[in-house]
């Protein structure tokens, strides 16, 4: 059932929402933070931008132009309406449109700063056949992988454009591996761990397309304390921008 | 001076040190905790042990053989007196020989498990000139740089062996580059913090020659509280062995 949300604590901004096919998750949350926001920037972008909470919540922390790229009807729907809902469709476009399509169209090179939330999974993964097909497309590597998702960055982004994306850790080598090779240098990455006592969860990387070299580790980002109470740092970040 | 020092709170161990030529860092301490020792594990190996911490720490996790090979030979000599002394001449033997020419020699694929706390600067870093010469060669890449190292770890272990560095996290991308060049497969990495709200300035990498795909982004390890005081997690790493 389709409803209408607030986007956790942040203020001004509310969000349709269905449980059945697509909620937005912290991580979309976490990367709309995380991502680099040039003064200079002048176009963004989100591929895959499911029901636009990373363009909705970006738009809190720049007045610039935001598109938002989402293959599925239903969703890309529920976007526009979200935008339409907090007046925002001067700011955020919606697409509903294929992204390996759209970076072969009028946007080619165009964009200062693009995110993704990409699907985690590549698609042998067992847990398969136990979601509806929209939760499928978006957990699944079904309609895009990895390393397609890099030559679509690369295509969409600008002469030193960032590229920021969420995904997990056991993965790393291989979104290292293909940002290289589409020229897209990392240069920041942030490791989320559950508790200060296991293993990272989630990893926020950023590159920068011909960038120099030179990585930063940034503060890990640590969601509970051992007593199981949220961090400060982690209840910050699902209530104030940037 | 030399003189005859505790390791940290470690019992039972004392180790020859000359803050002119060489100390052993936390960072060493570090390696020898993280590195995976397994019970099958039969031969270990120490390259460029400097004063002998990582064998004579890691002495008190197993009772197998370790290897120390250091090209210095003040230093090699002063890690040959820490073993005698701490009567452990069985279980650590101290090669005086540079380790290019040691990985063509009797223990060509010996090894189990190899740990290096490499030189962490390019030559062409700035500070070059401000140290001693032994200082020198244990910080820059003057008689090994990283590329060469993983040939040497490659040639030294053997199939399914594991490999442990440290270093800076600013060189992480060429670290895991040169690690699956020579076949060895990143599986552990530890990033360590000086404080939860600071970028990371330590990481430590764990790799398996020939081993499968399948990386862990281990628990931080984080040195300080914001008070400035110590954390538990870093104050145990400092006397006790996992």
């Amino acid at each position: 059932m389709e409803v209408l949300n607030d986007i956790l604590g942040y203020k001004n901004r509310k969000i349709y929402q269905d449980s059945d096919c697509f909620s937005f998750s912290l991580d979309s949350v976490m990367l709309a933070n995380f991502a680099t926001i040039r003064l200079r920037d002048k176009l963004i972008c989100d591929l895959g931008c499911g029901n636009a909470v990373i363009p909705l919540i970006m738009s809190l922390r720049t007045d610039k132009q935001i598109v938002g790229v989402e293959i599925q009807k239903r969703l890309a729907n529920m976007a526009q309406r979200s935008v339409e809902y907090n007046k925002l469709s001067e700011q955020i476009l919606i697409f509903n449109e294929d992204m390996k399509e759209f970076s072969n169209g009028n946007y080619f090179e165009s964009f200062d700063m693009i995110t993704c939330n990409p699907p985690y999974f590549k698609v042998n993964n067992e847990n398969f056949f136990n979601e509806s097909y929209e939760k499928m497309i978006a957990r699944h590597e079904i309609e895009i992988n990895l390393g397609d998702l890099l030559v679509v960055a690369k295509k969409l982004l600008k002469n030193n454009g960032n590229f920021a994306i969420v995904h997990r850790p056991e993965r790393l080598l291989e979104i290292l591996m293909e940002f290289r090779k589409n020229n897209i240098e990392p240069k920041r990455i942030q490791f989320v761990y559950e508790k200060i006592s296991k293993g990272s969860t989630l990893v926020l990387v950023e590159g920068q397309k011909n960038g120099r070299e030179g990585l930063k580790i940034e503060k890990p980002i640590v969601m509970y304390n051992d007593d199981g109470a949220m961090t400060n740092d982690y209840a910050l970040l699902q209530t104030e921008v940037r």
